[in-house]
């Protein structure tokens, strides 16, 4: 039975990528509307392209450094998985932003021409080739993996660990990279069109809209989708890693038949599989939910999908004879991952927006100290959910569950990515209208499907950050699983010996180190961009009036060149720290380590999202006139700008970076354990 | 011998306390100026102790309830020491603002009369008078119930706990409270004031400037002081109680005596003593110093202090038959401590300022965006300071050793203390000087003055902090060893086990929430200001033109007001979460607590004390014409005013009430150790 999931999954996977082709082609058929738009979608396509090649290009050398280094430490087959993981990571990046930047023009067109359903399809199926990417491509190579080097094994599971790795580290590259390109370009572009010379976003005279729209595709998508990748990665790794150092006292409690702990190992590709299939359906239910409200449209091709896995996958640990246990634990990491979306939601669109609005009409001090404090609040409802997830997981199921919890987050990535990449492709879409001046009335189209885009994102951000705890905290215990059963003896990590707690300063150290680093960056990288896009509002003649023509490639090509040079030390720092932690302190102190990053990861990630978030919104109810009293272009509203400019590299570049670089740290530990 | 010590210790701070009441006399017969100074001193003076009295009212019914709940749970002597350290800690808190509120206005006195080596004795006399009274109430408080309850019987130490209680949690308030009233007082003032008015800081038409004079009082003086006492008493708690806990194998490494233990116990108390004495002489020193280059002489009179203490450890470790060890672990730590400072003093007056000021020029958003990544990167430094200190105290002199190298930090607190007081008094004399208007000339001998204070500030931050880490890291083994004392077994918080997890990350949520509140109470009443001041300007007749006279004691009402409220909720949190932790999880959930509120704490002080520090520095450079092609008045200081408002409520209300609310936490946690 156990060893049908590990032939299927690659399968499965395979006919995901034929279902993404033919969404793909779906879309690419759709009209691309003027030639104004064609030229400017021609733009954006080609500035992300070139982005992505040159990253790719740089990222080549790293993944044969390391590839060479695991394969002389670990053996060929960790070699050969770390390099399939950080290529399908790169795979998926590469077509979502192909998928991304084609259906963008596309979504501009449909609204121009057929109104909103039929845009909301276009930009859904655009972000669907990406969600449905990701989740076959996972299937493909750790099911892949799974079959050749491992298949039931307990011993060989340590290999699946190398896929893992691959696509964090490639994913922390994209990440910090996106995020560094996406927000020198916004916050350059606003500081000096809308606050100095006061034209609109997304003006086509702003000699910066192209890398900022640009900028969206390479953080939101490309970037986005390398860290779900990951994330779904790194949970099903660390359950299979977990069923398979398990001791027989715990496997007793979780299976009853003979076949138990191999059962244990191939259940998160099975429930993965089920997510893929119950995705499709969520998926293709968009075309029968597209002419409802496009917020209900998208909740309820993501309750299909949610509903069937959670069917499907109470109908598989029945038939593999497991604890009933596992399912609780996964249905409780699922609740929990639900109410840390919403929580996300309240914090950064309800009444403590209007906190930091009443703030901002003291002027922008008092702005981003109430924004800065509504992120530090938002933090607890999600820590304490976090919370009783490993507790009920725990009880239910033991370690594992807390592996699973995290697993059933994950498994209906195929949607939950659809939704997330949706909302950049419709953000494009809006930019393009503007650019192409489409109209006030294609324009109000596409600014709805971007709103809800923000919404979903924030829930989405909620959710990715549940979920990454959830993964590091089970990486984790794989991780101290793994050093046992290296070591034959029980490794105990007493936060009451200086050796954990010099770890645990040491890997809150390496967290805040990164996220300074990726902040700088940005700060410094918008710096040359202002006084770039200045120079050309001096220097262009008639750029203003609308007569000159913005140097456009030159903003890009600032935005490239910050990226590609500063997304390497951060990740550098996560691979290297832990490997000396380990080799000079030891393996507790490691442990500590772990638990110090993804405390402060956890933390900061919460609060640097949700404050980014909040700011964002507060900026955005003055704008939409939903504030009595307050209008565009008024002092509060000036307040709020700069709000959400602080913002930008809070919620787009180091808070997201901060959930990869706990697992990547935690996958690297992993991969060091039987070395110690 | 060991008894001898015991006896000394109330003496010792009977006699510190004579020399602060001589050094307050000396003080208050210096001549106070002019009439006007003479009243504005008056209403700064009456404003402070207004405060006091309201607040002190407010904790009494707080304190009555938690001795009641002490004694009932745990004895009568607890409650007696509960009682004494709060009362301890608000006198200290009182005689400080006292000595502060008579010496600002001497100072300036002494400035327009004598010139700045009287001003600066003036204001060091001040100070002192506060450094000497936390010392000296220390030790008369500590020896004082050590000699009655204790006596060198392990088995009755805990009872010294309570009075660590009563200093942590009066220090909590006053710290929270005080930071309030000031912040609100300073962000309100300086928005309307600077920004909108263009009026210069301090001037005598804004409505706030008693409430911020009145502020740097209650928030840097009374607050400071509370904090520091806490520390201290903290510090000597823990290793009082490690000592009294130890194994016979751990005894048997660091003495050879018989009274070993006892020996132990009792030397915390010997070396404040030392440091009582070494500081009455560094301070004395400054009679010698004054007419050096004023930061010259405070250094001097510390490292004055710094060798006498040192030499007189050695000396009383050998005659104790004690292991040298303890004493390289007091070294590491006193040494740990001032780079610590350094390091502080590198990121908020340095190169990473002048990043902050380049941010500057394109506005507000980068350089909010710099100072936060300056923050963030301040982190790194310290946290591996403090894994170095613990590293070699415990491979000195084991788990004692840890709580030693606090104790070696904090011991010559009556020196460093001054230091820390002599920076408000002379903040204040410079208020006094603008708004008595005396002229150009005495302002900058203030100004110099008040520089010196803030280069110092930011040491005794850095300082404040790695004790703080290091005394609540002590707590915590202290808390671990007692429980295992209580209940005859080992207790293991395995950072594997879900319920350690459990607690790292409550830990964490209640310093966040805590930090939030805090933020969050300033915003708030900095925006009442706003409103009282803006009202203020437009209502009173010719008050822009200086005929009208401002409504300043309305300002200090809000402030008051604000203060109260708003300080009671944080610091229940602080109490109230750690008893339902150990409670509901128990012993090993709790530990985590500590840790994750230990590991968040020190962190967030870290980035919002030294990320406050550095705004601060930004915009001071640029005031000072230290700037090339920057001025005030200019783009560039619009934007780093905005910048030090932001980073007022960190650096001074929210950054230093984590130190404490670590320790508060784990305090409670030692009291609860029996129990659970």
């Amino acid at each position: 039975m156990s060893m049908d999931a590990a032939i299927v999954a690659p399968v499965a996977g395979g006919l995901g990528l034929v279902f993404a082709l033919i969404t793909y082609l779906g879309v690419i058929k759709q009209s691309v509307g003027s030639d104004k738009m064609k030229a400017i979608g021609e733009e954006i396509h080609l500035g992300a392209m070139t982005f992505l090649r040159a990253e790719y290009t740089k990222l080549l050398v790293f993944v044969v450094v390391v590839a060479g280094l695991l394969g002389w430490k670990l053996g060929l087959y960790s070699a050969i998985a770390f390099v399939s993981g950080a290529f399908a990571s790169g795979l998926a990046g590469f077509i979502g932003m192909k998928a991304a930047t084609k259906g963008n023009v596309r979504t501009a067109a449909a609204a121009k021409d057929k109104g909103v359903g039929a845009a909301l399809l276009v930009a859904f199926n655009g972000g669907a080739v990406m969600g449905m990417s990701v989740a076959s491509l996972g299937l493909i190579g750790l099911g892949g993996l799974y079959l050749l080097f491992v298949n039931g094994d307990p011993a060989s599971a340590g290999v699946v660990s190398g896929f893992s790795m691959g696509a964090s580290s490639i994913a922390l590259f994209a990440r910090i990279g996106g995020g560094i390109f996406t927000k020198a370009a916004d916050v350059g572009s606003d500081l000096v069109g809308k606050l100095e010379a006061g034209i609109p976003e997304d003006d086509p005279r702003n000699p910066g809209v192209i890398a900022d729209n640009v900028g969206d595709n390479v953080g939101d998508v490309a970037g986005m989708g390398a860290d779900i990748f990951e994330s779904y990665v790194g949970a099903m790794v660390a359950s299979i890693t977990i069923a398979a150092t398990m001791s027989a006292a715990d496997l007793a409690g979780l299976t009853t038949g003979a076949n138990g702990q191999s059962s244990l190992m191939v259940l998160p590709l099975t429930m993965a599989i089920i997510g893929l299939v119950a995705s499709a359906i969520g998926i293709l239910g968009m075309n029968v939910f597209k002419n409802m409200d496009p917020s209900k449209a998208l909740m309820g091709s993501e309750v299909v999908a949610g509903v069937l896995f959670l069917i499907g996958t109470w109908v598989a640990i029945g038939m593999y004879g497991l604890s009933s246990g596992i399912f609780w634990a996964i249905l409780g990491g699922s609740v929990a991952g639900f109410l840390i979306g919403k929580a996300t939601e309240y914090y950064t669109a309800s009444k403590p927006v209007f906190r930091i609005i009443e703030a901002s009409k003291t002027g922008p001090a008092t702005n981003i100290i109430a924004g800065f404090a509504v992120g530090l609040e938002s933090c607890a409802a999600p820590l304490i959910l976090i919370c009783g997830a490993i507790w009920l997981s725990f009880s239910q199921a033991g370690l594992y569950g807390i592996a699973m919890a995290a697993v059933g987050m994950l498994a209906t990535v195929g949607v939950t990515m659809t939704i997330d990449a949706y909302g950049p492709v419709a953000d494009n879409a809006g930019g393009i209208a503007q650019m192409a001046e489409l109209g006030d009335e294609v324009r109000s189209i596409t600014d709805g499907l971007d709103a809800i885009g923000n919404t979903t994102a924030a829930i989405g951000k909620g959710f990715a950050i549940g979920s990454a705890a959830l993964t590091a905290l089970a990486l984790f215990v794989a991780f101290k699983q793994a050093v046992e059963a290296a070591s034959g003896q029980a490794v105990v990590m007493d936060i009451g010996q200086p050796d954990v707690v010099v770890g645990l300063l040491i890997g809150a150290m390496v967290v805040l180190l990164a996220a300074a680093m990726t902040m700088t960056s940005v700060g410094k990288a918008a710096q040359e961009m202002v006084a770039e896009i200045r120079r050309q509002f001096k220097e262009i003649p008639g750029l203003l009036a609308g007569t000159g023509k913005p140097d456009t490639a030159r903003c890009v090509e600032i935005s490239t060149n910050a990226a590609l040079k500063e997304m390497i030390l951060p990740v550098l720092l996560a691979v290297i720290a832990p490997i000396i932690v380990g080799f000079v302190l030891g393996a507790a102190a490691l442990g500590g380590m772990l638990a110090g990053s993804l405390l402060t990861g956890v933390v900061l990630a919460l609060l640097m999202s949700n404050a980014g978030g909040s700011w964002d919104n507060a900026k955005k109810f003055i704008e939409t006139g939903d504030v009595p009293g307050e209008k565009k272009g008024g002092e509060a509203h000036g307040a709020a700008v700069i709000g959400d400019t602080v913002g930008d590299p809070f919620k787009d570049t180091t808070g997201p970076a901060m959930n990869i670089l706990i697992k990547l740290i935690s996958i690297v530990a992993l991969i060091l354990a039987p070395l110690l």
